[in-house]
């Protein structure tokens, strides 16, 4: 492809730049003067409507319901769990008063709190506090919560959807009379992860449980799922812990089994944020763009006239429209947009293009006599208009939305195994392939022994342990790293974001 | 009515400890350990849900994209627009510290921020600085904005849902080029709450401007939707403000027009709060709870088999369920549920008539034998249960909710044009409507000759303007207070949350 391509530079040239351009021509976010917190654009929070919308649906499938806790936490809950202050002290919003007043002709903060409070950056805490008093008996368990909110975690080096000071997630919270039970369920919510990022965003990942020196503050078992963006690094896109009775005991929730005995639940605790839009547009984004998956897509098709002051035109387009809507694909009417804009035909196309809508018809007096619609497909050449009759593509609409998401979910399937490097075996290999002139970087799947030791190692190569993956394979050998002790499991080993 | 109620004490004995009991047996919201703010349960939740996505598609039909703004503002944001800040000033949390660090053993506050952040109250300064960048030229217009947030605004006498010191919110912010199309979009958006409401919620209002004493900190037009609660007081439902170029010049938000000239837009912004489930609770709710209009209800129908372990009443019980979620009422698929817990049926009975399911089911020996179901309408008396075969059951489930959705609404109708009074002409009179035995209290529409002294003497009595109807009758008179002034308006006064 030598043509000019909408994004400049491309992904080969300079993937950091290129990921920045994709997020400005498609106007989905920008960062504001606050520091770290960034404004959502029209397009990128239709995008994140979507993708709540059809989270949402599938967490409370899952028998958990929707509540609203306090944005803020007092400095006396965020200290009951030590590993949990400890994880989180370093990035914490911190409210000292409740007023402000001119002072020497200046306005400045006046009454100041009893206590501080600190801006939620996870709700672990408060929610236990509500659950001690809304448990008493084994009745009253499973206890399945969900929220929907927004979470600030002062951040150092911001990044635009990846690592933002405020973020936008949900955060699953359950409490059970039983471990086993709990680890169902941190399982059952990865997966629920894992099928969300494949059937919805067309993301496939690896799954697993994350090494003990990545764990949650305060959890016992962090499991986790690993995308592969186009430059090969992964991207921790969903977690879901096991917290064993840590923060029941901080927060004394007991609940009296029907043995009559006091016990502690067990909770867990499970989170996805606005960085899958990150993921979304390094996973599928291309050389001209945005690629949204249709079934995530804020508008499903954009329809273009190629005169604004051509009633014919105009009803035959406005016609168009009107049956397209009355189309169903993925549970939804189809979404469909006219661009009226005083604007070139070839620039809106561009526009749309960059925003990454699956479908594009221009129509024009040809079209409209022969009764016909010409259309991009965004999965395709952008530069190639297909021509179909108008009725054709009116019945083919949904099925062709189906083709585009399916397109996107294998090309991401084929370039993760692609890049996905089984063959490892010495950590001279180890290095060669993590070389920084090598693009797109692999992720590795190889042997370790365990040692905390060999990962800080491949640390030092700005790798690190991805996760241990749930399918372990039964072949044996030594750990990659330090080549000399047997490994115990396989780990997936890669640069990341 | 001499029976038992399920709430102690009714409304009549005291209408303020109804409310929070109706809450309580709801289980819908409770006062969290942090001052002012709230836990939204797993009902009161489910009511948001609803209510947040019939607005929200209201709000996209009339045009508006939603986006998402930084929960923190600057102090130097919020200082540019005079009135603002002074309106708003009292009741900010301030964040001024970005770290917890160990001092003295005790978990303390580090690294000041060189500039302190608000936590927002409302966007229009952060929305504004954003719109100063995004536009240029009259093309740019009109910008039709809409976020939904959680916002802060340090409460000193809190109460449930209808003042809390954080609550959830849909703020509209637009950008318009004429102040003619600013003033048709600020009274559009009050149209939209007004049909809402009714449509929605069955909840009626009255709708006008506010004086100019009640206007928003930076509005030069604040319009309302005022709801009468069953004591009689009145509740601002939701409001919509012209802002005239108070924000644009504050902001610097300017555009080139068609001549080529710069030009201030013109702002609106426009919110409706978590506080209408408070105008829901105390409209419909009655002496045995909260009382749920369909088209909001979290669960249409629950289904209570009355022996769990008879397993010919489980299955004619999961049949009735299958079939009724086939059912679709107001865009919804029927929401079922099946109430399993080891609990008494009278007490699952209550349980459910208290959350204010609009139909709940009664499964016998004697309903599977005959093919029938018995049911209790909560809109009705619900002590009495009716009976219909099964089938006919399903075929009118629709029809039934459509039923009880209306009847909420015309009893509410029925309330508030019984409790307006439009005959009193003395302040003798308006005195003696407002007398503190009087239960409910009156909205009183009456002429008023704008004068801010005459309100004054009316606040004195506990008695506000709420608004001035948009519909003003033709009949001339004195004013109501000073009973000398020829009254230039009618008004409406009443007691209010």
């Amino acid at each position: 492809m030598n043509r000019k391509t909408a994004i400049n530079p491309r992904r080969i040239e300079n993937y950091p730049d290129w990921y920045q351009e994709v997020i400005k021509s498609a106007e989905l976010a920008e960062m504001s003067s606050i520091r770290g917190c960034m404004v959502i654009r029209q397009w990128g929070y239709g995008l994140w409507q979507e993708i709540q919308r059809l989270l949402d649906l599938r967490i409370r499938d899952t028998g958990h319901d929707n509540v609203y806790f306090p944005l803020f936490i007092p400095l006396s809950y965020i200290e009951k769990e030590a590993a949990h202050v400890e994880g989180f002290a370093k990035e914490m919003a911190v409210v000292t008063h409740h007023r402000l007043e001119k002072k020497d002709g200046k306005l400045q903060p006046s009454a100041p709190l009893t206590e501080p409070l600190v801006v939620r950056p996870t709700s672990e805490t408060v929610i236990g506090a509500a659950m001690s008093k809304w448990i008493t008996s084994y009745r009253d368990l499973p206890l399945l919560l969900n929220q929907w909110a927004n979470v600030v975690r002062w951040e150092m080096r911001p990044r635009i959807f990846l690592r933002t000071t405020e973020f936008l997630w949900q955060e699953g919270h359950t409490a059970h009379a039983s471990k086993d039970e709990a680890l169902r369920e941190t399982r059952q919510m990865l997966e629920v992860y894992r099928t969300f990022l494949r059937d919805e965003l067309a993301i496939p990942v690896f799954c697993g449980e994350k090494p003990p020196s990545e764990r949650f503050p305060g959890a016992e078992m962090t499991l986790t799922v690993e995308a592969m963006m186009q430059d090969g690094k992964a991207l921790q896109a969903g977690t879901s812990h096991y917290l064993g009775n840590n923060f029941a005991k901080a927060a004394d929730i007991r609940f009296t089994d029907n043995n009559g005995e006091q016990q502690y639940v067990h909770t867990t605790s499970w989170g996805m944020t606005s960085r899958v839009i990150g993921a979304l547009i390094m996973v599928h984004g291309d050389d001209d763009g945005l690629c949204v998956p249709p079934r995530v897509a804020p508008r499903h098709v954009v329809v273009i006239p190629a005169n604004l002051n051509d009633s014919e035109l105009s009803s035959y387009s406005n016609q168009l429209v009107t049956e397209l809507k009355k189309i169903k694909f993925a549970d939804r009417s189809l979404v469909v947009h006219i661009d009226n804009r005083e604007r070139r035909l070839g620039e809106k196309n561009w526009y749309w293009i960059k925003k990454g809508v699956p479908l594009i018809v221009n129509i024009g007096n040809r079209e409209q006599q022969s009764q016909t619609v010409s259309f991009i497909r965004r999965d395709g050449d952008v530069q190639k208009r297909q021509s179909l009759a108008i009725a054709e593509f009116i019945a083919q609409s949904g099925p062709l939305l189906a083709e585009i998401q399916n397109n996107y979910l294998e090309r991401a399937q084929k370039f993760l195994a692609q890049h996905t490097n089984n063959e490892v075996q010495t950590f001279a290999d180890f290095q060669q392939v993590f070389a920084d002139n090598v693009f797109p970087q692999p992720f590795v799947v190889a042997k370790w022994c365990e040692n905390r030791q060999c990962q800080r190692q491949a640390e030092e190569f700005a790798v690190t342990i991805r996760c241990l993956p749930s399918e372990q394979s039964r072949s044996t050998g030594n750990c990659v790293i330090c080549c000399s002790k047997e490994a115990t499991v396989d780990a997936v080993f890669a640069k990341s974001y």
